[in-house]
């Protein structure tokens, strides 16, 4: 056995580390996101592709409260999994948090750092498990479903370990009274949870979405239950599993953490977030689910981060090249199916100045589309950027955008995967374009001016919610007048990004991601306000003897 | 003209010796208590008196949006305040944003912490105005309502700041590549707040209990409309007065704070509280409009204090005489017209243990009910704990509680104080004690055990909420039961107070007052989950030129 305490020192050093950090707001990674030999060693790569290949086919190793029957809903995978009532998952996490909450906010940090040092170390295990489950290539896996999943894991435990430390435990007050002894008293603060937790996950990013609220839940000293999407269980499951081998070892009552698997359609989720013991939801996916929560879950505070429509906004560029290069990628990586990858481009109707000369909105829909071909111009290379189409859903929407008139560049079928549709629009069409159209759709807008394209920025972020915003311009005035306009649509934005960072990317412990500054999404991951309605502090005092 | 920044530089001091003090939980104060000539000078209370009696019977000297009638709703005060529409007050408030946002978290601090300044100037004018309106005695209308209130003011802004000042302003992002340059990017974050705050004051703290709200609001970059209660408008008019002439000093919209009176029965909290653009509330008062506020201000985030069963656990004691003078001075202040006050004072049937030997129920209620006696025997010495009833609501249920069988000590009238209400019931009467009687009424409730006890307890808080929890023993084991019963009705506990410290009393920087952990509240003041919901920050990224 290792107590809480005995993992907090062990992992001491990474947690004050990853605090710092977060506060810094500079570049920093704890979990290397390169799948090399040289980092990973020899053997992680086939071990991890083994022990993938032994999960599948079987029904998977953990314990769930109350389960008496499996479900396999993986399409592919044949994996299977016990299946809890939702009041018994309820119960249990109920049952194990009077210990959660002994063990101290430093107890439950060191826990929770352990268990993401043994997800790292099954790194090549998770990144098969996210590939299969969600159509993402290899290195893509390995990157967004491994090492970037796991810091922004390890970014909520540490702004949840520093928040939930403000207070401190103990502290000495004594109050100077006039002729007489000071008054004295000693005070103890303690760290509660709010309740019982439950963390929804999505298909598409099963594990960089999940873990933040997970972590930043348990770390608060409450129980999670974590409920995967039925297309893409078994990169959660392993986390779980990880989580209930750690919370063992440690003494603690392993259903501190569950697993909360169901048939589709079963709707558990709802059950489950709107039982009145569930406190605090965590969900990423649909904007129609996620506002459902929102308004029904009222006994719970409830995280969401939805869909709206990523903005582009054009306005001149000094490398033309190189923004045709990075939008290609961004259109492209994943086949769109990212919540921030960019829907809506806007371009004025007289063109944009570039170092390659001025060009027209015609000019640049063709330069782009010939840039996500050039992109994707050796088949393998694309099936990596690409990854595979993840449901149908995404199929009928692209299917639906190619009949449009005005289609500057036709999505083309590569294996499962597809690439980008680009289509002309007027700023007119604004029927089409405040449709949020998940998947590898995009639009080239064309508006009056850039003075149109900032205010179309506003009130359609403004209005739909947006994860994601980029501005193109070499001049200082357009830059500050879509800070502003940002600022007031209340969305992150990038500018000028012609090289390896990317609109759709964002890094942990340095970006934020999402904000509740717009309708996308109710939260950041991970800042103070995505921590502090997690746990009250209590306090208790005496005079001092 | 002095700016926001020059403000923030004037009190830079001020400020970070106030965040120390809120991280540090220890004793301080940056406002005098104490209305001593010593401390204030020879002439502040004779001035203060006369600027508060020049105020009397004429109309309130403030500038209100869109006004064109006045209201005057104080009994006895004859004041006549200029009352806005609310629609033009949001509309005005708005309007004042973008200037209150670009002024930054530092320069916001300074305004606050200068409008801090000049309240503390006028605090003998204050404290008649406070004493006025709640019918507080003079010494507490100066504490609670001047200086204690000042404090709460400051911690509020000195959590605010270090809040949304967590994340920097600007950082410096640089990835290593292989093979290549570093990846390099320059960040900026800007505090954004989520929109126009109401604070909806109350008829007995109109400032202690607003202070918090209005000055978290205000640094977190909102614009602040300040709602009084009808019958204690002039404590938050002269607030607003004074925040108003900062503000224009400082270069900013006024409008920033705004002052919104009523006649009563007007009911435009709640649709001040309703309107689309008002994002923040914060209310002090009623469990009924709280709870409604909370059910239908959806749009906004809520923080409400309400009221609940303030409990007191009584299982022995080695100071059986310091534990009754406690108990009533605690019943006694402010004739038990604080949301703190005791109600549910719980005895085992079994009596119990003291170092005045061992005392039956019967012998304990006699017992308090004669320390009241004592504390309150010389009537201006009563009436300068009592002060005055508030309102015939008070007055109404102390004639329903007098009727109730097992008076162990009927109120008395002395002015227009009323001394405690102090019946004896039973465990199983919890129809009459499961109900709030706010006001000088509370109840020796006999119950099998102290295990009972801290059963009844931690039921009774955990359903029906608590602003304040005491237990009074001299075992270690039933202490330790107590804490962790509070820690599960989640109250805030204070144990074996026999001294000058009382249940009903909380100090800025060191206690927290309120918890969202039970139905009573939904905040603490003022910790981080005070604040962090009243902002979002928003960053941009760009590459390093």
């Amino acid at each position: 056995m290792t107590t809480p305490a005995e993992f907090y020192q062990r992992h001491r050093e990474l947690l004050d580390r990853a605090i710092e950090a977060a506060a810094d707001r500079d570049y920093w990674s704890a979990y290397p996101e390169s799948p090399s030999k040289s980092v990973y060693g020899e053997e992680a790569a086939p071990a991890g592709e083994a022990a993938f290949r032994a999960l599948l086919g079987a029904e998977f190793p953990i314990e769930v409260p109350g389960a008496t029957t499996t479900v396999s809903t993986e399409p592919g995978a044949y994996v299977s999994y016990p299946k809890g009532d939702p009041g018994d998952l309820v119960a249990a996490a109920r049952a194990a948090t009077p210990g959660w909450r002994a063990a101290g906010p430093q107890g439950r940090a060191g826990v929770a750092a352990e268990i993401l040092r043994r997800i790292n170390a099954r790194i090549f295990e998770m990144a098969h498990a996210v590939q299969l489950t969600t159509g993402q290539a290899f290195v893509m896996a390995f990157q967004a479903g491994g090492a970037h999943a796991q810091d922004r894991g390890l970014e909520a435990v540490a702004v949840a370990l520093a928040e939930s430390t403000r207070i401190p435990a103990a502290a000495q007050w004594s109050k100077p009274q006039r002729g007489g002894d000071p008054l004295r008293l000693e005070k103890t603060s303690t760290v509660v949870g709010r309740g019982v937790a439950l963390v929804i996950g999505c298909t598409t990013f099963p594990t960089w979405n999940s873990y933040p609220g997970l972590f930043a839940s348990l770390v608060t000293g409450n129980p999670v239950i974590v409920k995967p999407h039925p297309g893409a269980v078994l990169p959660l499951a392993i986390t779980v599993q990880i989580a209930r081998e750690v919370l063992t070892e440690a003494g603690l009552d392993p259903n501190v953490v569950t697993l909360a698997v169901e048939e589709r359609g079963d709707g558990i989720a709802a059950t489950l977030a709107t039982h009145p013991d569930v406190r605090i939801v965590d969900f990423t996916g649909s904007s129609e689910f996620g506002n459902w929560l929102e308004a029904n879950a009222r006994q719970a505070v409830v995280y969401t981060e939805k869909a709206g429509l990523n903005t582009v906004i054009v306005d001149s560029t000094a490398d033309y090249r190189g923004m045709l290069r990075n939008l290609a990628f961004s259109l492209s990586l994943y086949s769109g199916q990212m919540c921030t990858t960019p829907q809506n481009l806007l371009v004025p109707a007289t063109g944009i100045d570039t170092d390659a000369g001025h060009k027209s909105p015609a000019e640049f829909g063709a330069d782009l589309g010939a840039a996500v071909d050039k992109l994707l111009s050796d088949p393998q290379r694309a099936v990596g950027t690409l990854g595979a189409i993840v449901n149908d859903g995404v199929l009928a929407r692209l299917a639906e955008a190619g009949t449009l008139p005005g289609v500057l560049h036709p999505s083309q079928e590569i294996e499962s995967s597809r690439t980008p549709l680009i289509v002309h629009l007027d700023v007119a069409d604004e029927k089409i374009y405040t449709r949020e159209w998940f998947g590898p759709i995009s639009f080239v807008i064309t508006t009056a001016s850039t003075a149109e394209s900032i205010s179309i920025f506003e009130q359609t972020v403004g209005h739909h919610g947006a994860l994601t915003a980029l501005v193109h311009s070499t001049s200082d005035e357009v830059l500050g007048q879509v800070r502003n306009a940002a600022l007031d649509a209340g969305v992150h934005l990038s500018e000028n990004l012609t090289g390896g960072v990317f609109v759709n990317q964002t890094a942990a412990f340095s970006d934020l991601h999402g904000t509740g500054a717009n309708p996308a999404a109710t939260a950041s991951l991970s800042d103070a306000a995505y921590i502090t309605g997690r746990f009250y502090t209590l306090q208790s005092r005496r005079h001092v003897s």
